[in-house]
């Protein structure tokens, strides 16, 4: 233990990023000793608090209705192009902020299925997050869709192999994680796009667990849609809007159902009749959750700042250290990862398992150490590269394993 | 004109609300000197800005992921329930917040039409709100729907006589807004209902211009389905989330389509298939936007407070200033009217036309005077009534006058 306490302090010493920590409010009664769950809720930073404080003042109280002519209007497409640019290896005009997660993921897989007439099946895993599976549910009962469900290992993910056995003809849209939520599994998605597309289905990627921890190359590596949250790694706040990112080539090809103001060519004339704005713009739906993209400025500016590679870099090492305690610490007691090991399949967060962890979720939150819990047997570590240290991860570790022992 | 002022002056000495207006954030370089859109954006609280910044640090960055279990989750639906308490006339269990207008106007639409098979056409009119209509128009062009289109005059708005010509037994839905966005006309809503229900129709209103400045009786009204925005005389700021109801009656009837982790009856299980929650917690679907619901909290309790027949009583002799400033100052001037006057009809915006309004938006911004201004000729005059003053709309419809005069 003594070795792996030295150990965590030369990480941290060596830390190019160290210096970002310090840029994360940390209140004054802030109890907390080790926050594990950057993967579930990230920490605002202290600049949010500033840029909150801000914008109400000047602009919603000092600018008030002027406030949509000055920028506001701009902000969902402005927002996702920066977001694109600094995170998702997407071109300008292709992202929109809006919405949640689940509203994006219904509208694109709507106008996934709208534009595929004839193919009658979608392919998705059982494991992908709640939200994924039942949206689609929702929409197969409705329309008469065949749901292709492939079975994985919980503890791991995706194979390609797997889609290229369960895909054909019939297939209108694959959907899959990119970080699966449970194990932290990183999908190959480059070839498993080059999989559906080979078979003339579209792809869609919930970006929800790796936006803003793990390099995305969504143009190069030819998406078709993509959704996620801005409120793990983004640290945009509890139910902060989502994204969605539509291809280029496919704007003027696939129709999101969802009508709205927002979303039409000219949304100040207030004419008869629905016609959808060019580009990303018809994403939106009603109007954009101004004060909730607030604290996305902030963030864009400090990812943009810090790099997603730097942050890929010390996630690895930030997993890896925490495989490493994993084994020496935790093993002894019967705790396995539960998830993948080789630095390539890892997203941002490692999965471990026992029966009985549920009991000490309690303790664990006394002494002030946070992970995250997913029944039934599953604690989810994620360090969230900017805003943890290898310190914390030894701390929050030793704690679970002195609860262990006891 | 000196007589009018002198009106102003009584008006507000006698104003038994006045005091809330020391409760808005006046920045320091304020340059408003007549806020009269709060029928488009509602202007913040001292008390919001503070709480956002509480927020911020204690709950979001001291509580972190335990502010799911401390409170949040149970968020949209308490300040649902509050808000049904407090101005829509709504008992607990049938309001939840969430997504935008739109989407919860999507979402309710289609789980009425749904409800409603062999039903093949809804009923509106001509000059609801542009988003209002883009969805009907979306859904009935994928279902097959015919959309019957009530033709109102754009000064005044939907006449129960002009809904009972146009219903029949293949009517599914009626939608109609509670007050009309261009003429501030006020619906009844109870005699509509009356004659829809006869009919074997559910009724849907959008209380987006009336909710916070006119009482809602949604229960006593028999009203089916509701949606509505905080961010106008609700002062949730802008983009703030919105509001659904859903009766009672018909909440285990009724689903609607966009099938989402947070809707689900146990979202922490995360198990295989969707399975409603009771109540209104099935109208959500993604994770909810918790800081953008921040407002709500301190909002409803100033609403509260006040008491919405209070609010009601000011924004009807506001608006009764209003006219007699727009008689006596800007009638000579060629501006007309166009809207209802008989106070039963009155909602809280009075809209005024002349053609070339639009040149006097940008000398009237530029004297610190904030109308809104709705294409082609229209100028909306939403003084707010916790928030105005009767001399501010003295002082804003006056400089209108000045620039008339030049």
């Amino acid at each position: 233990m003594i070795n792996l306490l030295a150990r965590a302090d030369a990480l941290d010493t060596a830390d190019p990023l160290a210096g970002y920590r310090d840029q994360f409010l940390a209140p004054d009664e802030f109890d907390v000793v080790s926050y594990l769950d950057g993967n579930s809720l990230g920490r605002p930073l202290i600049a949010t608090a500033a840029l909150m404080g801000t914008f109400i003042r000047e602009q919603w109280g000092g600018r008030l209705i002027r406030g949509w002519t000055d920028s506001w209007m701009e902000w969902p497409l402005q927002l996702g192009d920066r977001l694109g640019s600094v995170a998702l290896g997407a071109g300008p005009g292709q992202v929109a902020i809006a919405d949640s997660t689940t509203v994006l993921l219904y509208k694109l897989a709507r106008a996934a299925l709208a534009g595929s007439p004839g193919r009658k099946r979608v392919l998705l895993d059982t494991d992908n997050f709640p939200t994924d599976r039942y949206v689609l549910e929702g929409i197969a009962a409705e329309q008469g869709l065949e749901l292709v469900w492939i079975t994985v290992d919980p503890a791991a993910g995706i194979h390609p192999a797997q889609v290229a056995d369960a895909i054909d003809e019939h297939t209108a849209l694959v959907l899959f994680s990119h970080v699966a939520y449970r194990s932290g599994w990183l999908a190959d998605v480059a070839e498993i796009n080059r999989i559906a597309h080979e078979a003339g289905a579209l792809t869609m990627w919930d970006l929800s667990h790796s936006v803003g921890s793990v390099p995305i190359h969504l143009d190069d590596w030819g998406v078709d849609l993509a959704v996620g949250c801005t409120y793990k790694y983004l640290n945009g706040g509890p139910g902060a809007p989502a994204f969605a990112y539509l291809r280029r080539g496919l704007q003027e090809v696939l129709r999101q159902p969802i009508q709205g103001w927002m979303g039409h060519r000219a949304s100040f004339e207030m004419g008869a009749g629905y016609e959808p704005a060019p580009g990303s713009r018809a994403l939106l739906s009603g109007t954009p959750p101004i004060l909730a993209m607030v604290p996305l400025h902030a963030n864009l500016d400090m990812l943009a700042a810090a790099g997603i590679e730097a942050v890929r870099a010390k996630s690895l090492l930030l997993t890896g250290y925490t495989l490493d305690l994993a084994d020496e610490l935790l093993a002894p007691f019967g705790v396995e990862v539960a998830g993948p090991r080789a630095p390539e399949r890892r997203g941002g967060h490692v999965t471990l398992r026992k029966p009985g962890f549920q009991a000490l979720l309690e303790p664990l939150w006394a002494a002030g150490v946070i992970p995250d819990y997913r029944r039934p047997d599953g604690l989810r570590i994620g360090p969230a590269p900017l805003s943890t240290s290898f310190g914390e991860v030894y701390r929050g570790l030793s704690a679970l394993r002195d609860l262990l022992e006891k």
